[in-house]
């Protein structure tokens, strides 16, 4: 068998590795897998440039990556539904306890969820990588690898919809058109959402999120005042959009979710800022805009899969860039950057193709 | 102005006459319309051939037509947000008694409600009409008087899909490509919808259904058994659908729809057929397959203008046949016949575009 | 017929007088009542000291009071549920509009809806006054006119905790014991909370908390700080309560609240405080705590006399005050000055009876 | 260590035995329990009496009981939340598989569940019995092993209250007054609704159902028409009620409910009865009256852990009779005659207090 197991791993902030690692022995209920193609994340490059995300603090070395996708190598014992050939995209978080989140169907709220590529569990930029089955999940023939691997930052716009409410008819501001304003956007529009304005500091991302299906875009500026940005949303859209996605975690971008959004309506926060927000709250508590967080997702890979076989959703022109596994941390530089939108890697040396 | 308010009245079973009625003077609340498409539905038929549909019984002369949009010519006193020149689609169900079920915003199950075309309720197949102009609705420039009248069927598509929470990745199974089958198809895959496999005894029927887009049909046979069309189902998908549509009344056909469905998933019943149906309740309630029915609509105006508008929904193609007010009967025995599906009569004499 | 109308009216800040005002004639959709009992509300005496509350200010000449009951001495011509004897409580905010809020249910949300008491619109602290018919709700005999009067504070917390979502075994947290808390605190407990604890700045307050149910009291002090409050919370209950229900509206409050509150719970803000707040949306975002705001209340008359008539709910000991519509300035001052939980004015001169 | 571990043990149709079996050794995440009390469904007499239940066959000898609290004497190696000495009640359903059912919070719905006393799984009507320890939940001092066995009973009326949606104000209609109709009834009560009307052939159920605090009760005949049982209801509660839970499964009370639940409501199904079942489902579907089954129930034991010590419901008076395991024939008997509500066996030979 193979030994070749190329890991890229941070060692400390700024420090990110290339490095031979043991490859894995799937428990009874894992599977080992041979990776294929990974996603860089935001959160990945901030792990390498500042060494911890709030409270998470890398205090060993750790393998980055949590945006997956591979073929099944072997399967442990107790595993019935995949066997080896199989092409899996892989849920980074796995709950590790059977709480009350858990039986109540909301794992990801679990505290003490493993999650890939989260100090201290290991991700999955590696030629191989072991997992939970329960948690790998069989890609049909039609789809790829790399659209595997999107099903993971998909699923945050899954779930940010999902607790939207988004339906036949909404009509909906995103904020943000980042990788995650982005996955929203097609998410939205296919949920039946009529009309989506999307805001972005950035033509070319607002450029991108006219191709991907945006009706209206709106270039926004570090000064621009909330309360002004609002009534520019409702003139846009002839109305107040019944829905808000904040996907920048900005705190001004914040306050003119809030302001634009319809009474009755719903602000859901996607984007991670600072721990201390000032915000409007008087004016969404008497207009009962509601207020509602999203922590990764739950529940979202069967759907994804679903939508993406049925080619209502198209996440191919996410993906910007394309790197070998060895060529790391030249990728990450360019993610760093924010060139383009979707950085992936290709861990499989002899197939590297989407 | 003008005096001809050529009407379709209903005297009695069989009876249709075209007839003068006089043109009615709008109250402060009302709007007086000038009709321009009116499409028939099975109801306009059925009371045509019976006189009654259940307890509701012809008793007095009625106008018949209650899917129809026109041109406001004339407004009451108290209308504010139309004017004369606008083009509108109508909702035909006008609640009369601020009672439970209106105040908490279900007011199509409200008992007193006024109804368009159902004894003793006027139906607006005539020259002009007057209504309530709360429950009229402005048409965007981009649509057709058309595209107006079908909001009428296309919202019992909405509240169908709405009850049966449709939502991205649902799949579904819809029984009867009748009209209502249709738009049911329509709505289903524009909230996300993955895979609908749809049913039906006419060959012609499915194939409509396979050019809106059905991803599966089934054609049944009368003598065909419920569990094996329920596996039948479940064979084509690679599982059961989370959701059933039933848009045939007929008795096999909702057992099929009930034992097809997923454990935890529902049935929707618009398809209205005997007072008492024998059906496996026992199988639904330990796999907690929800049961609810649709009556008519509500709140569903906006939303369809909205999907039309935005091009996500397009229901053009439901209509099949046009006729001109004067050859009603005609157009009646088209419709009675189940010759294609929508059967449109054009009212205005000067425009008898879509 | 009586002459009298006396009426508590507010000329300007400050300037609260009783005079006469002509007995009101009811239009066809109303009712003519004769007051008995009215509450005063914490609304009516921030009018009354600061003239305005945020937007809303006074203009003209109002009457203040908005929490009453009355007789019906005269219904108008098209009213049928009512006739003259019933006795009703008020729901004091009706529609304008039938707009897109008043179909689906939220006719709170209507930002043209009358309220009795809120500029330009009269309050009812006087000897008659007028209402639409349909927000007047029939008291049984077994109800007093206090009771009646006390089912519009009763509303809001109905309404706190119908979109907190209150069920059989929550933990709630309740901020601030005035008579919103406290009425928060009823409801709670009777929708099946099993654990309520409730804080408050004052030791009275929370005694009269501990007599109405309240499981645990957190005296709080200014100066505390809002994440050592949420542990002594969690402390108390021996967990996180799934819920909080916000009734001070200040700034810390608010933020314990957030903190205190279980991941996957929600915070109902039902306090109106500052037009800006410094939040933990971070803390709340990543642990999907829901913030939701509170507007008044809709659908709550009917479920407030059925609870009340149940005798699962007892609202009387709220009331620690009584006062003659004569004495109206004496009473507004005893408001004021925070003493007791509820002042109510009687309106009959002949009856006087809770 | 004690090696009695006396079981009752149903080896066919009629032929239930009690013999000893090996004591269990714990697996990583299971515990071993000391029996306490263990309550008798009416599944469990009727395996013995017919030796199936539906699908459900007796294929070897099977352990019967599933209402069920012990202490625990052992815990395997993973468990950390329980130590020996803890006092628990068993949840008796666990699932097997981590399925779509499970991850979503339907663990009840999982095709492959565990079920205590349902072949081929045993039951705990022994002295020692193990169990997953996530599926075991710590008593508080203040609860009795007999409340902790009643939660069983108590899941099935909780699931049921949540399913239908009781909440504040609810006017209910409980068909069946055995222990399902009782611990609905309980519930209802427990979550806010205001007025109960509760439905059986016995005059002493009925009597029961009063001293639990039915408000209403409704002596039914087996000719009894079921258009007239539900006007009957409406006449006592003054309307139709929003919800009905059908705790029968009985035809007649099935069409019962559906006639009786006004528009909009919901009947849920607990009582199971016939494959097929003839029902007035026209009626039901244009009054939107939903039909919702049960099936067992999902995370309900921490809700009623906690409802019961906070003493908000009061379980103790279901319990009739009390026998030792060794009288288990005799027990059973008394179950089957319908003697009394429930029927406790006690396992400990050292402790046969409540
Ligand atoms: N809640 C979760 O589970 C979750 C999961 C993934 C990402 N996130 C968060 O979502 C956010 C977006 O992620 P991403 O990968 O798309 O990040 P990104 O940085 O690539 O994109 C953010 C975009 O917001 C734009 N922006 C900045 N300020 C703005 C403003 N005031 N108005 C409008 N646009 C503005 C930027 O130009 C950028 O294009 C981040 O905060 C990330 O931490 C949250
Ligand atoms: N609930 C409501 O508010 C509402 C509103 C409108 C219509 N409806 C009802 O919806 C139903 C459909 O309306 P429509 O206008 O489409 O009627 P339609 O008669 O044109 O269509 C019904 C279709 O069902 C097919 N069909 C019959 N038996 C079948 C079977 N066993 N399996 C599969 N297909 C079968 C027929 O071939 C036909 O194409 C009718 O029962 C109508 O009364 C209800
Ligand atoms: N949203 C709505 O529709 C609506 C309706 C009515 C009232 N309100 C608002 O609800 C709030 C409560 O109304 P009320 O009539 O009970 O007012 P109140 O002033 O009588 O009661 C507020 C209570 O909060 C206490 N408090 C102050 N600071 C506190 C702190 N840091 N921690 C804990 N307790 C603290 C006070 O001692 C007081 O007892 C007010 O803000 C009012 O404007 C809102
Ligand atoms: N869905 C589930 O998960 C679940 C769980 C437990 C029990 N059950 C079912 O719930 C039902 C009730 O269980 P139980 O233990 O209380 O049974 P039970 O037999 O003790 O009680 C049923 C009661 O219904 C009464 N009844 C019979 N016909 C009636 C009629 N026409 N109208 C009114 N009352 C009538 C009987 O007199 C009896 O008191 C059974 O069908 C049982 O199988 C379902
Ligand atoms: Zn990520
Ligand atoms: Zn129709
Ligand atoms: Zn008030
Ligand atoms: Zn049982």
């Amino acid at each position: 068998m193979d030994k070749d197991n190329l890991s890229a791993v941070l060692h400390a902030k700024g420090d990110l590795r290339l490095e031979q690692r043991p490859i894995p022995e799937p428990g009874p209920n894992e599977v080992l897998l041979k990776m294929h193609s990974v996603g860089i994340c935001g959160s990945d490059v901030h792990y390498w440039q500042h060494g911890r995300i709030g409270d998470f603090v890398l205090q060993k070395p750790m393998v980055l990556g949590h945006e997956a996708a591979g073929r099944v190598v072997q399967v442990g014992s107790s595993v019935t539904h995949l066997k080896p050939g199989d092409r899996v995209a892989i849920e980074p978080g796995v709950p590790r306890e059977m709480d009350e989140f858990f039986k109540s169907g909301h794992y990801n709220l679990s505290p003490t969820v493993l999650f890939c590529a989260t100090p201290p569990d290991d991700g999955n930029l590696s030629r191989y990588y072991k997992h939970n089955a329960n948690f790998c999940y069989k890609l049909p023939d039609t789809l790829t690898f790399e659209e595997g691997a999107l099903i993971e930052p998909l699923s945050v716009g899954i779930h940010a919809c999902r607790r939207a409410g988004v339906t036949l008819g909404s009509s909906v501001l995103i904020c943000g058109a980042g990788p995650i304003g982005l996955v929203s956007l097609l998410v939205a529009k296919a949920m039946g959402a009529s009309q989506v304005v999307i805001s972005d500091l950035s033509a070319e991302r607002l450029a991108k999120a006219k191709e991907l299906g945006a009706d209206f875009l709106l270039p926004v500026k570090r000064e621009d005042v909330p309360q002004e940005m609002a009534r520019r949303v409702e003139g846009m859209l002839g109305g107040q959009p019944q829905i808000s996605i904040e996907c920048t975690g900005v705190e001004s971008s914040i306050q003119t979710a809030i302001y634009a959004t319809r009474s009755g309506g719903v602000v859901v926060l996607v984007g991670l800022g600072e721990e201390m927000t000032r915000a409007p709250l008087l004016n969404a508590a008497i207009r009962e805009v509601d207020i509602r967080g999203v922590f990764r997702y739950c529940n979202t890979w069967p759907t994804a899969i679903a939508m993406l076989a049925s080619k209502h959703i198209n996440v191919k022109p996410l993906v910007t860039h394309r790197f070998m596994l060895e060529q790391a941390v030249e990728a990450f530089d360019t993610a760093r950057q924010g060139l383009g939108i979707k950085v992936m890697l290709k861990c499989d040396k002899n197939d590297q193709k989407p």
